[in-house]
């Protein structure tokens, strides 16, 4: 927030002050959002099948992420010998999209309204949900905005076509992606036993040119080998499901699944993803904070975030 | 569950065995409902304005109720000097309503229908939620019964109309109850505090004749007065959302609200309510049991549920 | 949060949005205060002496103050059929003050400013601790605004004068504010067993003016008796210990005290202070939050502070 | 621990050093424990009937009792204007007694070994449970030591002979300490809801001479009357099932039960006793810690311990 | 349960409904197990040597297995390109055996009676703990029904003879195991670390014919060199102790002990196992779900389990 | 505690007895130390810039250390064939230093103290924090006892100068090392991610001759290769904050950083540095237990802490 960082004479530590991601300036005003990164909230959670939660997720990874906030000079990693998200690239928080209880189309369109504000001022898009069926509106708002590819981190396939009527929960958002026109293909990593996605569900995927890897998989082929699955030159759209990661480090979730990506794993593949392709946009999904009194979930949410976006703007500028 | 209680050799303590609500019989076919009192689970919390988690309440109540289900006959209780729910009282579980993600209408209709087949069984029908929200079928399914007063132990008037088009959120029961001819009057207890319901509706409350006190009004009226404004003879369907209870020992839901009624406050009402009234139906909703470890709040619904289901039986045996 | 509230067409639910205090406007320009409250977080905990994690109490309050944040005309309470908190109360949020780590006196002299700053501005400052040794420079603040008298709930008496060097700790606030020629007179209540204060403590608080009475002494007078024990016309600055609470509803804290008082027993306190008295500043401290998982800690906290400030705006409207 | 103490030159914070009971020296040697009081654990659960976990409560309540364990000389109590527990009152912690898993029996003689070389050094014995089947060898070790009466807080009656073979479990003592010769009556306050007591135990213990009253009977005497129905003159041994208090104070145990005592109704019944009888004996069982992750329990039990051995020393100089 | 499942109409996510093992039916009358697999809860805790609360670990496991147990038709797995559990393997669940407290033999009495009836029934027993101990009557039920080689996967080698008099703590299970004559040999997965197995147990493991290899052992060796270590052919039982895994995804048992195996390392084991031996029961153990609030360790046990019969009855359809 | 063991004729279970470090003797008198490792806790933590509640790391990790304190002849280890810590090493807990609260300057001189009694009682000092800070004081202790080489397992570089006057936070105790002229080199393994170092630390400590590892750079080199960076013969003084492992296995811990390393990774490295140089000093810090339910971080703590010094005793014995 504009006037209480490090460089205005604070020391300014994690637990101090608003937590707005990243301690980064809130922009109420959507018509008004100046900034090269644009962070939007999404805590809807009425699409879950198991445990809900995931409308605190906004905040919670907005608190966690105040823990890599130091207001230096951008972020320095010895490993890369890089400074990451320094004074140029603008980050802001423009809040949350508005939901309503009860009502799943509404809180969708709501969302979809946001991604569409972020778009429209040049924003990279970037949204917390909340459940995974939130990437349903944001990938609707990327309709006319050109093709984009989709690479997904997740447990779970998220592929069913509709169940009882429902074709907006959490477990729908990639086969509503597939059916869209802008939508070219995806990729989708981490996949693993059983989930709500039946077979004729993977049998659709494979149809509809879907790509998906699990864990062991994604290890035995290596970074690059997983990267080179993407169509060169792809606009990537980035979805990660936090149960795509081990329960190990993120149990605050609402369906964990055991034996999922570690930290670096992930963290390789988008550093990758961010050298070798244009990142449109990204939401990161499923945070129940409530069931993880350590924090460790949220902390991973931020972490990986900050750190994703530090090598999308270090790509760009490399790229020049 | 049959063939496994004291009776038949075990000593069947609390923590062994499936949590089927006081250990009784589970009946999975609703045509074949055989019982005084069937009990049904209602796991829906989209409809809530705060934290849910309400979902997993009935399995939570199912659980905390087996610390009191002793297989032996019946419960002894030293003030009473009374034996409550003696084996000729016949208890089922009949499991849950089944709950559709994303779609509040569909789950509220099973609901519904859950209900229906109770009532048509002939059982006191029991629902434990889920959010409030839920009461909203239960009561649409006394349609037909007769007229029904609703007696409503709350911390919050849940009187809104219509917000933002929702009119079936856990903010809405009263009002929809209110507007049903079969019911004929609401007197609502505990009602405190600021809650979604504004003026307007508390203005409309009273309109359409609803009567509520806080809990300090309460208090300072004693039970007697307190059941003296339901009026004689009115057949009562008791609502009681576990808010209305302070968050001393219930701080496991989504709304807590401080200042709210002790145990034997509420006990000793539905006590009186029991001997004075026919009760005709029973919901008690918003425990939310991952907010709350030490398992107080659904020990709390469970301590409740079993006291008041037996001073009902008690009364109607008095009253031959 | 300005241009996200329910008057400009949202829902705006408890659960979504940044976590300002009660989600009013955030004000980072210390010198641009223009409000009739200012609410500031004093994250400081190096002066307990049990448990910390006070530093966390500003998040976690503010966060909790969203339940009772609905975006409707005011909060209309139907016991004092009065509509509290209206729009024309201005209430923000001005961040926190800047904690220096291992570093008493510079985080203590942060605070001072930001105190300074509220009343310079001419609001009335509310800060949300940290430990209660926050409230030291809190009333070191107030030099030179005219005399005031100290109402302060808590299980401890904090009138330790130094021990082992210690004149800042939490043990200390009521000392140093005895000392301050500003400073007229201290009424303590819910004082009770045994705390860091020794025998010669409280012999010096009676001989300096103080007066104090525990939870037994003040449930036997009532609260008018009280009061009357409170000079009459005297400008009141009111701390709140959260530990003056009892722990069945401040469990998150750092040196919780059984037998403390419940919600109403303040709550009246405090509304008959507020007619009274001109109330001139407001701490509330040792919220404790990660102690407690349910969060009602935190959520009695913004339930007494919103409450208050309804009391005190809507006195000062009735004094015309 | 001696030579760490205030006196000595430290501070001694409560977070600071070895958690003995209230930082009292502790005496691995059972033939030489020279002191007025001799705290012993005895971490057994065995005997429990739904939660377990009792098995930590002598560690927890060790840790909580630090909290009120300032190196000062004595803990000043305004209220009573009264120093309790000054140098004069010698305090050791004895350890805990050896447990056996799967070995009731060994593990109870275990228990009485410890009890009986307290009473051979003529300490006054208190003992922190384990579950309450802990309280039959500790009666038992009173053989031979002249008559006593038993005052029992409780939710349970704990009154049951036989069951399934089990003669030692936590639903027993109170039936076993009927049976031993030099138990002349028991008192049992706070016995309430149904428990594992059926009521052929009732009537047993009605038979045998026990007084049992529930918590609103109590209520309803007040604290004379109370006492008033112990024989006068009775050596009393005291038996603090945490269970009797609410759970809003003391949710961390195994078996829950609402409506219980808030923490000055014990307290003054405490007080009351120790004022006009001799106390000779201690224990306080079930606090589960694990349940409870706020600590209120055990900060409660070592509230209600240190208090009620203040009283005891303070009455027996005041007798002189 | 019957007649709720997916197959008749109902959506049936995970967290509605009663909570069996996989949400299969229940059946009580042990007489009329009509079956190919059985699952029985042995809540039985007195064995352990550091925290309780493994009594829960049925009810736990129970719970959590309903998040895999959406109501397709079996579940498909990518990776393998099969389907798991179809509808032609019947699962059920036949609750718990009695547990008597304070008593251990007659607690394995009656495991042990609940495994025979299984067998009788010609059911692969499946027992869910309950601590380790449990393993001894599990074994015991196995005599008279041919040889059988014991799969242990555990950080400890629970191989104490007798100490303290106790031969049937959850330390001593492999050790009886060993003195059974149709118990042909013994191979120990994952054994680290200090336990309370000495190094005499070690010896006599060794001289016994038992084979235990660390987790760093059985990582440099790979899943086809641990399993030809099992001699070929034989019948196998598999008892998986939690605390063989690491404490990252299985905190919430007794005695953690860090560097367990990961998930699919264990997966791979019992997959193999499952297409080379013929598996004739199976117990998993040590589950105390009160110590993680997240759910992961049930929820790794349930993936286990369910995987384990998956790969059991597909082995056995592939070899016809 | 002796009179206790096990030798004595007590089984001695985990979670039986006073929890000092291993069950080991405690030693009040500083001036009559008398062992080979003395452990001492120093619990303060006014340094962190997060989360606080390091201050209840030492006993946290005394009580999880009981698990592992067996009162066998030492602790037999398979994988190794050796029993480490058998009766001739001698272990003795001197309790905590004196922390005296809002002053870190006194604080870490009692700490200071501390350290220099347990060298000139010729004990190998281990010291439990608290924060990182508390190694400030422990270097300072080594002064005079001839030169020191630190290896530092950490997230974190802690190479900070000087912030806002700090100079004696948990962010600054490597630059204070480095400084001092008895430290001769800093090998830092596990540096990862953004910290409150920023460039110019690093920059620095590189300059003053640091070496730093991130954990991908450690498991690239291997064990050998890393100890190979270490000068041949130099006396190490080990530093291990707990954040230097992953949040996996050590989630309660002030500032968490995700892609730590696992347990075997730094018990390797541990147990190689035993066998290469002469260990003088340890301190392992930054274990806040009231972050972590399942109790997984202390235990951790207790495994690494009682493993490392069965290696160096174990080795001293080799070296003859």
């Amino acid at each position: 927030m504009s006037g209480h960082g490090y460089e205005t004479g604070r020391l300014n530590l994690p637990f101090v002050g608003i937590a707005t991601f990243g301690k980064r300036p809130y922009v109420a005003d959507w018509d008004r959002i100046e900034a090269d990164v644009a962070v939007m909230g999404a805590p809807f959670d009425f699409g879950t099948q198991f445990r809900a939660g995931a409308r605190f997720g906004p905040r919670a990874v907005r608190e966690a992420s105040t823990l890599f906030s130091f207001g230096h000079a951008g972020a320095y990693d010895h490993e890369d010998d890089a400074t990451y998200l320094g004074g140029d690239v603008r980050i802001v928080d423009i809040g949350d999209a508005d939901i309503v209880h009860t009502d799943t189309e509404t809180s969708h369109a709501n969302i979809e309204a946001g991604v569409r504000a972020m778009l429209a001022a040049g924003a990279l898009p970037v949204v917390i949900g909340g459940d995974h069926s939130i990437n349903i509106p944001c990938i609707r708002a990327f309709e006319g905005q050109g093709p984009i590819h989709i690479l997904q981190i997740d447990a779970h396939l998220d592929f069913v076509d509709i169940r009882h009527g429902v074709v907006h929960g959490h477990g729908n958002p990639m086969r509503r992606a597939a059916e869209r026109p802008h939508v070219t293909g995806i990729t989708a990593l981490g996949i693993r036993n059983v989930s709500s996605t039946a077979k004729d569900g993977y049998d659709a995927a494979r149809a509809m040119g879907g790509d998906f890897l699990s864990v062991r998989q994604v290890r035995k082929l290596g970074t690059d080998a997983v990267l080179a699955r993407i169509p060169k030159g792809a606009r990537l759209y980035v979805t990660i499901d936090i149960d795509g990661f081990c329960p190990s480090i993120a149990p605050g979730t609402g369906t964990p699944s055991h034996g999922g990506f570690l930290y670096y794993e992930v963290l390789e593949i988008l550093q990758a993803a961010a050298e070798a392709h244009d990142i449109v946009g990204i939401d990161l999904v499923e945070v129940a904070p409530d069931y993880d009194h350590s924090g460790s979930t949220a902390i991973l949410a931020a972490q990986v975030l900050l750190n994703f976006l530090g090598f999308i703007f270090h790509a760009r500028q490399q790229r020049g």
